[in-house]
């Protein structure tokens, strides 16, 4: 086994292009502006979003007397879970143990492994990071008996280990299918040696729209854990996590887990959504609760922008522009089209443009008729799905509303 | 404008995480095994399958005559790279002047951008480039008029920067879409201060099937090319480069391209592809040239595997195993089971089981029934497109065929 301070993985000591590189806090004296001192492409984040975004959502747990833990796997970038820390959340959420070891190095405290956890390895770095670090809390989730079996086994009588019951949707991803599942499951967790029960979880995000499944699985939760605070499962820990929340439905997930508990000690009801921060051009434009199902909360504003430069226009009503799947996400939407910046420095809306087709580096954009966009001109774009984006970029330059660049962010993917 | 020696990216001085880490050189030395002594998931590459493929395309270029200039943009791994230098490749093909600068850091002393280059940040840094590294090779592609302006303007009499004529196909990407706009871009070049004309190009992978299309682009390449030769419009430069082909219909190209020239000086002919060196399990496993339309040739193996552990059996027939769509390609198909090994060790082929669906860290998989695939098993699957498997990694490890770790590789991107 390898001695787990030691991961393969984030900087070895090869180490060839270091000359002449820029330190990361020397970035804001550079003044520099995004779209003519930067090599194109380059995917932007736009302060005025981030700082909106962060804002409101903090407005929102607090109103509603929720904790935000907000997914870190959306971003892996240490300044901007900073930002959200600072911002009053009360932890991170990782999706492994992997991430949580990166979380912990960037000094991240409380942190939710939103995921079951059956890695040997994973599971003897959370329980030697418990032992070492007083204070911090970590905890995963698990959703069968064969978990519990194995965690145990693994744990080999270090821990406990806090974990949370997860319950899930019929056609969906992890978590029990039903209340008895639950209990089963709850119930192997209090007789093991190396777990302690701490909570109950779900994840409502994997269906595309709001509606009785959403509803369904939050019931089920809710039910599962005042069931088990009546059996007296939770009277190990100080206080109850109940989670769920992705970033399309926390609105419906605060209806019903935010307040009205009587577990006998305090309950904690956990948000872990991602996306909020950058929101996007896609999915979470539609789905997101501010703006649209939350008429009184404004909506969220798109922070990332993608740009790159018109490479060639081989036919008529075809611009090629120099980004693509390496740069962009795809899996949920492709680019849209907002502003183009003619060589000359004019800008306009991208009116009536199209990004059809991605290749590895290029994009295809169908254009309207009689459309001036020109070979050297640069193209913004909007973007679907935050979360496949982050994951393309080793560093991402943040810019105030003139495009001069404020800050650069490194992600640890 | 940014001094281009201070690039934004790759290395901050921001270095929280790297206590404890391993040095790549003494990753060999550990005796890990890839399966229980890494946190899964992981990617990794196997050695037997690179060794097989660099093999068989040295030996392919060397009997057609051709040189090699392996797409780096795959891989953008500079130990990866290396291993196809040492192997005769005689040059590197970069999708930008970003990745250009990336493999110039690394030593390479020939680059084909094949691109469009119409940043004025690029196009200053190949000048400066070739001006301070005698005997580097750098070149690129131009298709119009206007970007030979652009470039023109760009280099504000710097140069000569050689470039190559793209010619392309009707409803493809960039290129020139008939022999008279290749002339009248050859001619602009030849008129140009800045720019000099070296060769003619063509991608003729944009196209999913080989064909006319395939066949056409390539004949107008040689066209192009001989027809300039025969007005001497190559005269400035001591060899012209002629070059294409991705990893999929190399055969045709050398069908069409190599040898029978006469253009009074000599000729090189380039193959570009990327992903022959790790194959896949996916379009190019059914479009590759090797062991299929030439028959006299061995097949390339597959080197890439992803690994992860089943974390739960949700409903029958279900496993959600712990990969997505942040650790594997998914753009031109989904993961392919291969192999299961158990909790106890035992293994076997991953029969009857297919990657439905992915999220951004789990797969679906469904199962046959009555399969035993249980939760802390671990699943091994085949992956499609090496180029979005490859950007996802920061480190990947190199396996023998017992999954052994020899060596870790290190990506730039």
């Amino acid at each position: 086994m390898i001695a787990l301070d030691e991961p393969l993985d984030h900087r070895d000591r090869w180490a060839p292009i270091t000359a002449g590189e820029v330190p990361l806090d020397r970035v804001p004296d550079r003044g520099w502006h995004a779209l003519s001192d930067l090599m194109l492409p380059v995917v932007l984040l736009r302060e005025t979003a981030l700082r909106h975004n962060l804002d409101l959502m903090a407005r929102f747990c607090s109103q509603h007397g929720v904790s935000l833990a907000p997914h870190g796997k959306t971003t892996m970038s240490p300044q901007l879970i900073a930002r959200q820390l600072e911002a009053g959340a009360w932890g991170v959420t990782a999706a492994s143990p992997a991430q949580a070891r990166i979380f912990r190095a960037f000094g991240v405290r409380t942190i939710v492994i939103a995921n079951q956890v059956v890695d040997p390895l994973g599971l003897a770095w959370m329980a030697a990071e418990l032992e070492r670090s007083p204070g911090v809390r970590l905890c995963c989730l698990v959703d069968s008996e064969r978990a519990v079996a194995l965690m145990d086994e693994a744990l080999a009588g270090r821990g406990p280990l806090p974990v949370l019951v997860e319950m899930g949707l019929a056609g969906g991803r992890t978590g029990c299918r039903s209340l008895e599942a639950g209990h089963r499951v709850a119930a192997a967790v209090r007789r093991s040696r190396a777990l302690r029960l701490a909570g109950v979880e779900c994840f409502e995000g994997v269906v595309s729209e709001p509606g009785e499944q959403v509803d369904g699985v939050l019931r089920a939760v809710r039910s599962l854990a005042e069931s088990l605070g009546r059996e007296g499962a939770f009277d190990q820990v100080d206080e109850v996590l109940v989670t769920a929340g992705g970033s399309a439905f926390f609105d419906r997930v605060v209806e019903h887990l935010a307040g009205g508990w009587d577990l006998g000690r305090p309950v904690r009801v956990v948000l872990r959504s991602g996306c909020y921060l950058t929101h996007d051009h896609g999915a979470y434009e539609r789905l997101s609760p501010f703006g649209g199902r939350l008429p009184d909360w404004e909506p969220l504003q798109q922070a990332l922008e993608a740009w790159g430069l018109v490479h060639s226009r081989p036919e008529p009503g075809l611009a090629i522009v120099g980004f693509g799947k390496r740069d962009v996400s795809y899996d949920m939407g492709l680019p849209r089209p907002l502003r183009v910046r003619h060589a000359d420095g004019r800008q306009r809306a991208a009116t009536g443009m199209e990004v059809f087709r991605l290749n590895d580096q290029h994009a295809y954009v169908r254009l309207a008729p009689g459309d001036d966009l020109a070979v050297g001109d640069r193209l913004g774009c909007g973007l679907a799905h935050p979360c496949t984006v982050f994951d393309k970029w080793r560093s991402m330059p943040v810019v105030d509303d003139g495009y001069r660049v404020l800050d650069a962010v490194r992600t640890y993917f």
